[in-house]
């Protein structure tokens, strides 16, 4: 043979599922607790092999927390550029961030879970503060609208409706679980309508 | 003077004291991150003198989980000692919940963040789902009763409104924010009639 086979099986990683495992790694043992020579061990190949791919284990950070924003801020575009009433936009990008918090999960419970410690979560935090500012724009336009309750403070109103959202990430296992659009209907149910029969 | 000063101004500690400034400690640099050793510079105080409260680490994390699920099943009881209809049993648990939960917020993030790595650890997650039982119950009942909507599974209709409460860690900071009445009030309007306008 000419090329040697790779070491126990294990195959060559492109970044794509470098980046799924790191993340699959960094939420099982902290971001911080994780050192690249573990991550070579666990990925069963050498740490210059993962320099091929990224600079630093920040940068594995910064494009993992990405795949998370990037998602979201893609919901949030398709959002404000739809017509009509604010609500609808309220609502689009809820269901929508439900589906990407389905589709990304690993990637977005990485990213709720930095707390600013570096430069690469800082950024991502900000990203963070500019989603919410967005949707407590929305919040405020929809009770200016006359469709959102007003005796509820529309920042609190934004902050639970998102923290009813995120909280998924502490239960929902996409493989055999509810399926995502069943359960953006459930979120936008229960948030919009209320749990009780009117 | 016949009694030496306290070291550098730092009072020695009750159990009381020495268990929240441990869980201040814990929330910040995680549970398993932190040795008795460096618990004992930021207590500014000896191990022996942690020792004196305590017998391990473990008691610690143990009796601080204590005072946020005793704090919950406290609720739970008074919820379940109600008389009438099952929703308004289910509203007085998350409304005391989120009482508790403002009340002993570090006790209840450092509850909410375990994994289950010890036998202390998974003997809470234990009571933890034994709350999620009673209130998936709650809703079960409720939902028979016609109060609650059939459309969403009962078991995500629990998720969902506990994620809600305790989506309120992250960001619920008592000194200076809403007032813990007036949250549970926002909880409960916009769970049980949602924030739409009928």
């Amino acid at each position: 043979m000419s090329t040697p086979a790779p070491r126990r099986g294990r195959p060559g990683y492109d970044l794509e599922s470098l980046l799924t495992i790191a993340v699959k790694v960094f939420n099982e043992r902290g971001y911080e607790a994780t050192s690249m020579e573990e991550l070579s061990r666990k990925l069963g190949i050498t740490k210059s092999a993962i320099y091929h791919h990224v600079s630093s284990k920040d940068e594995l950070l910064r494009l993992a927390m990405d795949r998370a924003l990037d998602g979201l801020f893609t919901v949030a575009e398709e959002a404000m550029a739809l017509d009509g009433r604010a609500i609808h936009r309220l609502e689009h990008l809820v269901r929508g961030s439900v589906a990407v918090l389905a589709d990304r999960l690993p990637f977005v419970t990485l990213l709720l879970r930095v707390r600013g410690n570096t430069k690469v979560e800082r950024a991502a935090l900000a990203r963070r503060k500019e989603f919410d500012r967005l949707v407590t724009d929305l919040v405020k336009q929809a009770e200016a609208e006359g469709d959102v309750r007003p005796d509820v403070d529309p920042a609190v109103t934004a902050r639970l409706l998102f923290g009813l959202v995120n909280s998924l990430i502490e239960w929902y296992r996409p493989r055999g679980g509810t399926n995502p659009a069943t359960l953006a209907n459930a979120v936008c149910t229960i948030a919009f309508d209320g749990l009780r029969t009117s």
